[in-house]
């Protein structure tokens, strides 16, 4: 018979299909990984084609390297086709009976790296940890700004997951509103705290570390986990094991302890699932509470290997194939130290 | 600059983001719309083939026909592959920190056709009106059920929109919780009511009706319309004028209506956009409360045309790149009294 599993934060509800359970294999494209080419030469991303880009906002470079040419590792520049507009005062109105807002806010592109093809699962960890730290630099810069409520990082790989450029990068939105999502959650998490007198995020922490059941990596600071209620196969979240409202705040030390969690994780990911597409986004507090702790910061990876179809839209009730139990026994099993690379 | 509005039910905002638009074509696919066969000998919903599916719940069928075998118009069987098991005691139970329930629940299909390629707009009006009157009957049939707390009607159409099986078909699933969107829809729904002191969907029907800036289809009982704060390109609520918490109380004349907005809109969406995936969902009050008055049925239809990724994911706000007026305008300026439907 199948499963529902709620979620505790959000109260949604899934289905785990056990009957028609599916392993890594059936979500394997047919062709093997593919080495990817180091440049492309009308890709905007790659290095020495910086002016095909607004003009940076950010980039860690070699010394005496000038802002828009080669030598930098990490670059952040807006988003030439931004989904909100950073220029302008805010102006929110009523239109008859509805709500309406000019659409300030930030649309910004983190360039991961100047080679075309080095995905995170191919990088130094050192590299990963500059790509954290160009999120926690953009977002304490961004968050000075009145105007903006809620700062999203996140990343689209592949197709599937809305992603149009191959060059490896994520991306930084900010909103003029807190996002209402993400509001059920910080109530979640309220709730809970009043509930059972401690935050929710801790408490999962706390259980999958004891039962080691949905684990999938894991170090001194951060727990990679399938969370009990995986809303798609292969769902991973990554949790720091410290309370901490904003990720912004990290500790050097913990940049790289989560920069080792997040490369391992996309790493086993990578192997388990022959590259598949995925979004992660990175959910923190808002702007107006980043210094409270009423949120608890982490990373949500979904793999896109299934259509969200009618019942999903209507009931926000997914259907999947794949226990977490069984998604993390399969990632946790992969051997990632013989693995050579396709580069 | 981009546009930020927001849904009065929900309360999510989307961002229209205009300097973007598209335009119809740029959705429609390469290759022409297809005639479709009327029979394949592996389909389990044509006429012949009733052997392969579950026994019949409910058809519509000719005079001393008999039941699972050809004579059938529309016909209702369980889903062979249901997400939810019928058969067994409902059972909660918390698992350590966690909240779990056996799958019980119902998940049934709802077969529109015995022809293989006879979509709802080349129908008659008459043939639709009996798909309504299925699911209305299915509907009152499983709300007896007093384990069953929500039902959902709803349609997959297209590979893109989580659709396996060309025959014309629709499901109906009834889960043993509230789920948690609808759930929120009613707060909404009632928190709209304290503050303004009316229902929020006859308000919007009434306001469009009157602006007719959005309207795509009307009659008597009903508007199509593309909703204010539109998620996904061309969008469309259709909305009863006369308040009603449960669609399957509606009378005969109602059901007529509706199903006259159902083909005439789904039939201006075919030839706008020439033949786009789409989900539907029939959104109604829940089995507890369908006889009081705290929700106003509406069916919603969102065409597959856009990959939601990474920020919608994480902040559940929208990038629609066609204004609802503006899809609107191109769904009504489609000449449908001229339509030679291929078949």
């Amino acid at each position: 018979m199948p499963e529902l599993r709620k979620d505790i934060v959000t109260r949604e509800w899934v289905v785990l299909s056990k009957e028609r359970a599916k392993r890594p294999s059936d979500f394997r494209k047919r062709k093997p990984i593919q080495p990817v080419q180091q440049y492309d030469i009308n890709c905007p991303f790659c290095k020495g084609n910086e002016s095909l880009t607004p003009p940076e906002l950010l980039a860690y470079r070699e010394r005496e390297t000038k802002p828009n040419t080669p030598g930098w590792r990490v670059r952040v520049t807006p988003n030439k086709f931004a989904a909100l507009d950073i220029e302008g005062e805010l102006n929110r109105k009523d239109v008859d009976i509805y709500d309406v807002m000019n659409g300030i806010g930030a649309h910004e592109v983190v360039i991961e790296t100047p080679d075309h093809g080095k995905i995170i699962p191919h990088m130094e960890e050192k590299e990963v940890e500059e790509i954290i730290w160009a999120y926690c630099d953009r977002y304490n810069s961004l968050r000075e700004d009145p105007r903006l409520k809620y700062i999203l990082v996140f990343k689209n790989y592949g197709e599937e997951a809305g992603c149009s450029l191959v060059h490896p990068h994520s991306q930084i939105v900010a909103t003029p509103v807190i996002p209402q999502k993400v509001w059920w959650k910080i109530k979640g998490v309220e709730q809970y705290k009043e509930y059972r007198g401690k935050c929710v995020y801790c408490h999962i922490a706390e259980h999958e570390m004891v039962t080691q059941e949905r684990t999938i990596a894991e170090n001194g600071g951060f727990i990679a986990c399938a969370p009990f209620a995986s809303r798609s196969p292969f769902e991973t979240w990554i949790i720091p094991k410290t309370h901490r409202a904003c990720f912004a705040k990290m500790s050097r030390f913990e940049v790289a302890e989560f920069a080792r969690t997040l490369k391992e994780t996309l790493l086993r990911l990578y192997l388990c699932l022959s590259d598949p597409p995925y979004n992660y986004t990175l959910l923190t507090a808002t702007c107006d509470s980043d210094m409270l702790d009423n949120f608890h910061w982490h990373l949500e990876i979904v793999p896109r290997l299934s259509t969200p179809a009618g019942f999903e839209l209507g009931t926000s009730i997914y259907i999947n194939t794949v226990t977490p139990e069984d998604a993390a026994r399969h990632l946790r099993e992969i051997e990632i130290s013989k693995v050579k690379i396709l580069v």
